[in-house]
């Protein structure tokens, strides 16, 4: 029997050979975790972003979208805290020169040997993650030696010169995160939609960390993307809000497709929060590697736009009422914060599956590759497969294609056994399979039926369909 | 009379007024030259992106889509000739200190006096650019005097540093083109799609050039996205297909409702061609600030691939026949490069208009500011105005919000007067408004009609429809 085990390396081949994603610059030995989405994994990723933002921003009557720069004005990183707080504590061994996380390394020993920490290691300061390593006698992973340099802190955005000089007053951040990018624009965005609370407004874009230790394939990357909505709403509304978007978040998951048995929310506790958080709960999927933080919701209170107005001088503030009963108040903010890649990646480990689905003529099991993606998300929609080369069906395939890919993408495919075919759209996780025959078009002795049969993925099941409603049967089904 | 000529400071100020561009970082004092993109413009750049998208790979059956990395091997930029090669020849004015770029300085020298240049700029060598500025004895345009520094060139890539170490070995580069991520996959691609030749790869990304002199708002810009499409052909057919794409481009540019008139095509002469090139068209839009470039498609022959092949090693061949027939060559490759926010620019000049629709009661015209977008750019497809905010009125309308809004992006306005709300859309180029009215819903003496007024943006006229029937009257319409 063959090993149907789900694991970390049959999806990176699967991806790498389907063309769902590349290592990056791979013709020069690539660029350390850089990732190209291929034809199929450019789709994929372009249809959970689209899915993301139909759902939070097109459907939603609260939010509204934006589009910001990933350079902005410096003092931004000053006011986020991003430019004094935002690093990685780092030590190297004295012996062997290898760089190390501090936390990574207590984390690690932890996991090893069973010690259960008082307190999350993210909650530990500087002096206590060097006292803790001390005390444990926690030695070099790579030479076993107790011989550490001091924790120094490496800040983790990457930083550029905008202007022909390389010198400070010319320094610019690429943007760690999209959420500033809404918060300076708090005003610009209330004004010009005239919205009243609660609103929110919904960012997809890029984000840079230079992250020491990047790895598990896209999970972690240096390069992302970030789908994140930042909901403005009346403090004291705040937890309401914050419940409304952790379901709301939640049944989006769902929605896509995602098991939940695969999905965990995980509330943090008090002393677990940021000081200035009130309610925080990481969403989890179980990757084949363990469980992973897929997606933050966070009450952020007022933070972030006090923050921006103190360290701005303007004010940032939402007017309530008009002449003498007018208040103005900072908004407080509720931010669900989504990766792009790891979404991508949790629905690829997702919808992968092995499935035994007969004896060859050898009794050995005969295993298909599927992905069971959610027809919304997978790359193609449907491919079509004329039954032979010729003209005679080659013509009404292509006109079928050409109907078809007005709507949505759809493959097409004429070389090898129907068999073939159908396996491989099973394993780029196409959902329906549009056959062409020598039925469909007929001959001098047998007058055409003009159907075509449609076979479903996940069945397998096939039904025969006028060729003239394969359209709206596709558009049925696909619906998001 | 109104002053109705079409300049920039009404579309800048249009844009920051409603919503589609805001000045990057405005609370900090900008970042000089980056833009965020409010409500409308996110929407409207999202719709131009996701209409070349479905033109050029998604209904185009030669071609396939890709999504690689901002951040690439450095090799990359050896291979491509950025590294060497991609900057602009600066010179200072050693009294008032202020920096120039030569070309620009002889450009703009040559625009004032009518001296016509025996060949464009951009053929000069940095000796003839220097020698030119001497004879003619260019002065500075800030303080008059003539004393310049030499010219040097000055690399236009951004570069950070990947790592802890700000190092050369750390080094690396914000792409100045998305181009490059394709040539770099032509061997993926091929390998996991199959595709035979001629085929094309199409990617949309951002990418970054650190320009001295950006300016005309979004036109050139440091940080902006491309939408480009690598085409690989065989060597002999490149003209042919250099002719189609050339067309299938101008066609695109007509389909998303630019106007002719405002479009020129403009051929490469043979000295003005890049040493790797065998033609070279630049089509141009009519700014309001005068012609600018907004595509430029190219048969750029084996240039690319050829430099990437003996810069990595790696043969980047396409294999053609099969066992003792097979022949190998490098493709020849026509590229149709097209910038994002010039298209989007381009898209609000040409939409921009002031229409005189009536007089007032003081005899002064009525003047009405209209974007009249093709509808499936328009930010909102349409605007459900119902004309009073009661429950009777606002409940079956937000029941059509509901509805419509799962196809497309909707609009929902109930305040102020009809009149005022049918402007707002018009100057937001919204193209169908749809009014809710009582005989809508009917009362106890008359029966609802359950109908609504549907006003055409452009025409002005109105039809009433049944409410069920609006959807499909609507997705008619904005067919793209």
């Amino acid at each position: 029997m063959k090993n149907t085990e789900k694991t970390m390396d049959k999806i990176v081949a699967l991806c790498k050979n389907r063309g769902f994603v590349f290592p990056g610059s791979e013709i020069y030995g690539g660029l350390a975790n850089t990732w190209d989405y291929g034809p199929l994994g450019a789709e994929l990723k372009k249809n959970i972003k689209n899915a993301w933002w139909k759902k939070f921003v097109q459907e939603n009557p609260y939010n509204v979208g934006l589009d910001a720069a990933i350079l902005m004005n410096p003092q931004t990183w000053v006011a986020s805290g991003h430019l004094s707080g935002f690093s990685d504590p780092l030590m190297d061994c004295r012996e062997c020169h290898e760089r190390f996380r501090a936390d990574k390394l207590i984390e690690d020993w932890c996991a090893e040997t069973g010690f259960e920490l008082p307190k999350p290691v993210d909650a530990f300061s500087q002096a206590e993650m060097k006292d803790f390593i001390e005390e444990h006698n926690i030695p070099c992973p790579t030479c076993g030696k107790h011989n550490f340099t001091d924790i120094r802190q490496f800040n983790l955005m990457f930083k550029t010169f905008q202007g022909v000089t390389e010198d400070a007053k010319n320094t610019v951040y690429l943007r760690p995160e999209t959420a500033q990018g809404i918060f300076v624009n708090f005003n610009n965005v209330q004004r010009t939609t005239r919205k009243k609370l609660p609103f929110g407004i919904g960012q997809i874009g890029k984000s840079f960390r230079n992250e020491i230790t990047p790895g598990n394939f896209i999970f972690r990357v240096r390069e992302f993307e970030q789908m994140e909505l930042e909901f403005f709403c009346k403090p004291g509304t705040d937890l309401e809000w914050f419940n409304y978007w952790r379901t709301f978040c939640h049944n989006w998951l769902l929605s896509i497709g995602l098991k939940d048995e695969n999905l965990r929310l995980r509330d943090h506790d008090p002393e677990e929060l940021c000081f200035y958080s009130k309610a925080t709960t990481d969403f989890e999927f179980l990757f084949p590697f363990g469980w992973g933080e897929l997606w933050g919701v966070a009450d952020r209170t007022d933070y972030d736009l006090t923050q921006h107005q103190n360290t701005s001088g303007q004010k940032m503030v939402y007017r309530e009422g008009e002449g003498k009963d007018m208040v103005e108040y900072i908004p407080y903010v509720i931010e669900p914060s989504l990766g792009v890649e790891r979404s991508v990646l949790a629905v690829l480990c997702d919808a992968y599956d092995e499935e035994v689905v007969g004896q060859d003529k050898n009794g050995k099991d005969d295993v298909r590759v599927v992905m069971h993606f959610h027809p919304a998300l997978a790359p193609f929609k449907a491919a079509i497969l004329p039954l032979s080369k010729k003209e005679v069906l080659s013509g009404p395939a292509m006109e079928l294609y050409n109907e078809l890919s007005k709507e949505f993408m759809v493959d097409y495919d004429e070389t090898g056994s129907i068999g073939k075919r159908y396996r491989r759209q099973d394993e780029i996780g196409t959902p329906f399979c549009i056959t062409l025959d020598f039925e469909t078009v007929g001959d001098e002795n047998t007058p055409a039926d003009h159907c075509v049969t449609i076979r479903e993925r996940d069945t397998m099941n096939q039904v025969r369909i006028p060729i003239d409603q394969v359209k709206s049967y596709l558009e049925e089904k696909i619906k998001f």
